[in-house]
């Protein structure tokens, strides 16, 4: 597809992913107004919309053609959503701007901030179970949301989340501790995007299994592209100052290994990646565009 | 059932859900170790144990008989020891002893005690799931699960808990959010405990609604006796300060109504809840002694 082309398939189909977003986010109303409000916003603060869409796209991949995975599709964005409300928080990374706009407790107020990123959290789980009376294999959705909630928890994201927040305090960061948080900090949520479009279709248990590394590769990928973006980047672009990671003293893929050695591997993950879609069959061309493209970024 | 035998009888049952606590805690170790040490903390600090109880007696009263409840009875002991972690957070009560012992930011500091709380939140349900490999009915699994997750979300605890956090700093709280307050903050967690019981073991959506009324019931009464408590106990009784909700000028059904007023909307409720209780017949009987003992406990 060419370039032109496939930016404005894309367009289309985030706007799809931010009308399924709007019918599944809550009504912002009752004496928890606030909470809801601030939940909204967080959600409504843009972004890429990569999870839903990669999810969407795997469904597709499989066969997949009803609307059994439009729940779940909500409940990912919510889930990384709220990691980043959690994430902004002055104990934790105690950012004020995100994508040019305010964070959360930054308009909220630092409790409402909790509690927008806990709502929202469990939001996601009440969202995906909604699913459950969409499908008649009651048993698949409960695999996928079984693979949604550990890929996002201690032995998902939350870990990652941990470990990096422990790297912060170290000396020297090793390169197994870096894999660590990357592959459960960013890849675990690309992980279960993927894992779950494919197990909703009714992809087999080896196949679930291939797209599992293929989301490794690609999740692995997107954090180092990230990391080298944090260097290359601008304000103008990025919507944060340039070299933050440096500027927090914050050690990276690219702060170990170096620019180049790092954008060679983000090119050995991204032709691994492209290589499994590939072994599948179907039609995954827009995917495969997708997953190249968002590895191979500029911004 | 004699209060002494009944005792006994009680402290066998926690014993019991201690060992099932256990079974489904996480091992600490990994890069994410930290994480697991303060989620482990968190729950074992003690409590009473109430929700899981109260599930598992609702569960025994309707003739469940599997193990199937265990799973469920873990994790809302998770959620409800999330709720505590976060809710004693600097941003929020801003605590650092519960039950006499130091809260979990207290002890791992503040940005450990977001990812814990959002750990065990999470953690409860990756717990809840495993319960569908442990029934023939994954559409009953779906529907407690469900009430779990509604219970505890923003239409349930989160939204009391925001309701809450306002109410701090409005010169007037009216008897209706303070209600409001009582009847998510507190009462829906211990409605999903029953509710999750009666569902699991089969119960109609009839009397399903039935007992939803009767631990709203058991939830308010429960929530004005520790208002109650917190103006007539003594640290050593709590383990925490007496009148800390005055001492926070913080509003409470005692300081709207008074103490008389509060006693008595305490035995109306408990007195409602019996009755619902005694209307389904089976062996109810240390179901009902559990109910009104913790609504006219004394600490």
């Amino acid at each position: 597809m060419e370039e032109k082309e496939f930016r404005q398939e894309m367009q289309k189909k985030v706007e799809g992913i931010e009308g399924i977003l709007r019918k599944y986010l809550p009504e912002e109303k009752g004496f928890q107004k606030t909470v809801l409000e601030a939940m909204n916003y967080s959600v409504l603060a843009g972004g890429k919309r990569l999870r839903p869409l990669l999810m969407q796209e795997t469904y597709r991949l499989f066969g997949g053609k009803d609307k059994v995975v439009e729940p779940f599709m909500a409940a990912i964005e919510m889930i990384h959503t709220y990691s980043l409300v959690h994430d902004d928080l002055p104990a934790m990374d105690d950012d004020e701007y995100r994508r040019g706009r305010k964070t959360t407790h930054a308009v909220y107020g630092e409790a409402m901030g909790i509690l927008a990123g806990d709502g929202l959290l469990n939001f996601a789980f009440e969202t995906a179970l909604k699913a459950f009376s969409e499908t008649d294999s009651c048993g698949a959705a409960a695999r996928a949301l079984t693979v949604l909630a550990a890929k996002a928890g201690v032995y998902g994201m939350i870990g990652g989340q941990t470990a990096d927040v422990e790297a912060e305090g170290l000396e020297e960061v090793s390169l197994e501790r870096l894999l660590f948080i990357h592959a459960h900090k960013t890849a675990a949520l690309i992980q279960a995007a993927m894992m779950v479009g494919a197990i909703l279709a009714g992809a087999a248990g080896e196949e679930v299994a291939r797209v599992e590394k293929c989301a490794y590769d690609v999740g692995i990928a997107f954090q180092i592209q990230d990391d080298i973006l944090d260097v290359t980047g601008s304000l103008e672009e990025l919507g944060k100052p340039v070299g933050s990671d440096a500027k927090n003293r914050k050690q990276t893929y690219v702060t170990i290994k170096g620019l180049e050695e790092s954008a060679k591997e983000v090119d050995r993950l991204s032709r691994e990646a492209a290589d499994i879609l590939d072994g599948f069959g179907g039609d995954g061309e827009f995917l495969k565009q997708l997953v190249l493209s968002l590895i191979n970024r500029r911004n």
